[in-house]
């Protein structure tokens, strides 16, 4: 990991803990607890990278950044609600450590301060309109993949379309709004928009592939929950489409999640389907390249950032 | 009712099936179950006769009236799950009907379309921020309502502070912007604002005590779940001052709901409480009124929407 990128990270995690300071004491201690969990920050790092590389500055995004990681943190409390996870970085769950009103409500509050935040800081009709359609994306990528855990037959083609609004727009948004916050051309903001969609479609097959192949300690999360929801994942959806309802067969059996898992692991290098999601992820990352082509950085801190998520193994 | 109210109620109820065609199955269902409830459409409608009453006219706000109506619409069916209520309008609540993640998931989609129409819309950031500002009070106000479930002593200040923040905000804001989106002045607006703030706690008291004093036909709604949460409504806080833990006395002694409320409607009529609310609601809208002494008003319809809404029995 780089300087900039961790100074900026320290940075965020400080500022996230002055965001809200004064209010209902039940809100104030659960923002609190959420936002000093161990995360990455690699949506407001998009924003604030992708200004730099374009700007040689990130003052003018600051804000926006910040909006958005509470946004990303809003979505991961309610989410984790919806999913029945008990862990999240290593930490209780709100919904686990309080109960569901109060994760609600805390998740509630979280929207409403991210776009508070925006308001208040008076950036341009386009960069709301950015933050606001990406947040309805959002919760429609949240919808299917939830229709889509009772549903047989899931096609790679439903996922795409399914990680495109859980995932992508959450990483597409954020790099769009490093560029429209100073005031950047709609057009060029776009390419940029279109190649921050193909980077967060890898993301979430990378996000799937490692949580499956690592060691749950690697990954600080359990695996078990999503398997027996029936979570279609990419790699589950190949192996159902190499041998249909293979994992449900598994499931059906009865057989303890640790055998399940290890049979998936084995069925996957069997067939392959690792090397043909590896190809899968290479080739998102090249059309991702193809998008900014004619797109003039001033230096390569987003696009190195970039390259550190790719070759991430958690 | 007047005709220009139901006429435009009509079309609320109209065009609010027409926002949330496509999309994931499960949000466009549950969004259009939950717009087809038979709200009263208080608040868009709030929006409407401001803008109205200032300019005869109304186009201009139109998109943020139905923006609120989806905001409100939200906090009900995320309320709903916290309070555990069944009934709303007659009609199963979401988390009801479907379930809690189902519950969850629409009202962030509502709350996503809500500031995505006003983002389209491209109102000015005075009016976001208004709107901005009115969503955190909401979700503060819910906080500090859930709170005091489970504190003794709550004092009339505290229940003023909570119910400002909880229904005095979504019944200020709608008026407020009714006058923003014709970029009136701020200073003006400022005043409707206050004065919707004023009718907003009015309209609380009166839905307390409304809800005690009816009968559940009337309300559409149970009574039940509320005083056995131990919610401090207006009427059992003054029965509380009176006679410290009479409410909480009375559940305690295991006498079934029918026989609490009709103790707790004797102890008001006895104790002359319910003339002592009657005084406080008087006196709100003699405060309201005294905020909008200096405003240039072209008709009355907000005027006499507001009086509709004070003489209402339901």
């Amino acid at each position: 990991m780089n300087k900039t990128i961790t100074i900026l990270q320290k940075k965020i995690h400080t500022d996230l803990k002055k965001i809200y300071k004064s209010g209902p004491k039940s809100l104030v201690e659960t923002f609190n607890y959420v936002v000093s969990g161990k995360g990455k920050r690699i949506r407001p790092l998009l924003t604030l990278l992708t200004s730099k590389s374009l700007f040689g500055d990130y003052k003018k995004s600051y804000n926006a950044a910040i909006a958005v990681e509470i946004l990303h943190n809003f979505t991961l409390v309610h989410d984790d609600i919806m999913d029945n996870d008990s862990l999240r970085h290593g930490k209780k769950t709100v919904h686990e450590k309080w109960d569901i009103s109060t994760a609600i409500l805390i998740g509630d509050a979280m929207l409403a301060k991210s776009i508070n935040i925006l308001s208040e800081s008076n950036y341009s009709n386009n960069l709301l309109k950015s933050f606001n359609s990406a947040l309805l994306a959002v919760c429609e990528g949240q919808a299917l993949d939830k229709e889509f855990e009772t549903k047989k037959d899931i096609t790679e083609k439903d996922y795409f379309k399914m990680i495109e609004k859980k995932t992508s727009h959450l990483i597409a948004m954020p790099i769009e709004i490093g560029a429209l916050a100073y005031d950047y051309p709609s057009k060029d903001a776009k390419k940029l928009f279109d190649f921050g969609l193909f980077i967060g479609k890898a993301f979430q097959i990378q996000d799937d592939f490692l949580e499956i192949m690592s060691s749950p300690k690697i990954m600080k999360k359990s695996l078990d929950s999503d398997i027996l929801l029936g979570k279609q994942t990419y790699p589950i959806i190949l192996c159902n489409k190499k041998n249909t309802n293979f994992v449900r067969d598994l499931i059906n059996n009865k057989k303890n999640t640790k055998t399940i898992i290890t049979e998936i692991r084995k069925f996957i290098t069997e067939n392959k389907i690792d090397i043909k999601i590896k190809d899968v992820i290479d080739n998102l990352y090249q059309e991702a390249n193809n998008c900014i082509q004619t797109i003039d950085f001033e230096s390569n801190e987003l696009l190195n950032f970039v390259n550190l998520i790719k070759h991430r193994n958690k």
